[in-house]
């Protein structure tokens, strides 16, 4: 193995080993984690923005934000949620549990149900970080280009749910849905998929009854079945 | 400093007394070498293959394009241009000077005027890695946001030049022009910019015209305006 290869693998396994301790606490304390990943520009703001709304009041919601330079992402989902961070990485494309592990260094964990962590704008790097999260979800734009899964295979088959967003622009820029699919499943085969647009809602209840079922809550349609 | 910063440092000290060797190299074969960064999906691979066209036959164009897996994007630029090689990186999140070195090993540099090298889609990484190229183009797709500069500021102040690409789809998406431009010049104050759309074709021309202007060659436009 090369000088490189071998520290790049120690960095990795310390992160895995402080990852696992991150998620024995937030466990413990009742958080459900959720880390999204994506190209710079897929919409996690604009998603996590729209959801800490729709989760609120009824849940505990926090976020921590990472990216390389400016606490736009922070100041904007402020508006959404009172407890929100911005991580600066500097010139790092990713964020680790170092980072998060020091930015809820004051929480009271026990205080939040769910905690979402925007990730640094990135198909590569973020893939070999766990940050504890409960769910990793990756999202992919419409205007992205439905190849992306197959040129990028790790940052899908280390999710646990993709979220094809901006989809109400599918028509405008030709996207291929079946073919989307079939890549995404290509190098994750049972990874799950749903399909969301901020901007018109569609898809935005199925995306949150799935946050809910992280949590083992019930969804609000079948509590309206049996009311 | 850290030990894994100094390793990184060391890293890219190689990396560029390989990428001023390279340059050395191209310079004296008369290569011009442009060296394509952006987010996945930015619109890199059609603005090269429609790039390729309309050089040709008017000058000899290569092309190598990195890509974690597959050799989709080879595959397509081959039916525009005859040399193209892929660079898979497995799990790299760039291409370097050494990969660049390696893959035109056994190319005969002085039959080449224009090599173009698609970089890894990756708004951090290839910002830090010099691979002897003569211009750096930075894309950004009106699709991603106009905040994106300001997000990323090392690989729009590393570049030479920016391309916003896309830009037929700009008012379905709301693109903000003027932000987008105060953006890119908060962080990088003279970069030049161009505006693009490989699908109506507009700002292609004044985009041929910059490249020729590389090799000190008349544009069309001069060299009809004085016949």
């Amino acid at each position: 193995m090369s000088r490189i290869a071998e520290i790049r693998q120690n960095v990795l396994k310390k992160n895995d080993l402080l990852a696992a301790e991150l998620r024995m606490r937030f466990t413990a304390a009742g958080v459900t984690v959720v880390n999204l990943v994506s190209s710079p520009g897929a919409g996690k703001t604009a998603l996590l923005e729209t959801t800490l709304r729709q989760l609120q009041p009824r849940y505990r919601v926090a976020a921590l934000v990472g990216d390389l330079a400016t606490d736009r992402d922070a100041q904007r989902l402020k508006r959404a949620a009172s407890q929100v961070e911005q991580i600066t990485t500097g010139t790092v494309c990713h964020l680790d549990a170092a980072m998060i592990a020091a930015a809820i260094h004051a929480w009271p964990l026990e205080t939040i149900d769910f905690l979402f962590v925007e990730n640094v704008g990135n198909l590569v790097c973020p893939a070999s970080y766990d940050v504890g999260e409960t769910m990793r979800a990756v999202l992919l734009s419409v205007t992205e280009g439905e190849d992306k899964p197959l040129k990028y295979p790790t940052i899908f088959n280390s999710a646990d749910l993709a979220v094809l967003t901006k989809i109400d622009l599918a028509d405008v820029v030709d996207f291929d849905r079946t073919a989307a699919h079939r890549n995404i499943h290509e190098v994750a085969p049972s990874l799950p998929i749903c399909e969301v647009s901020t901007k018109s809602g569609v898809g935005m209840d199925a995306w949150r009854r799935r946050l809910e079922a992280l949590r083992g809550a019930p969804s609000v349609e079948s509590t309206g079945a049996s009311a």
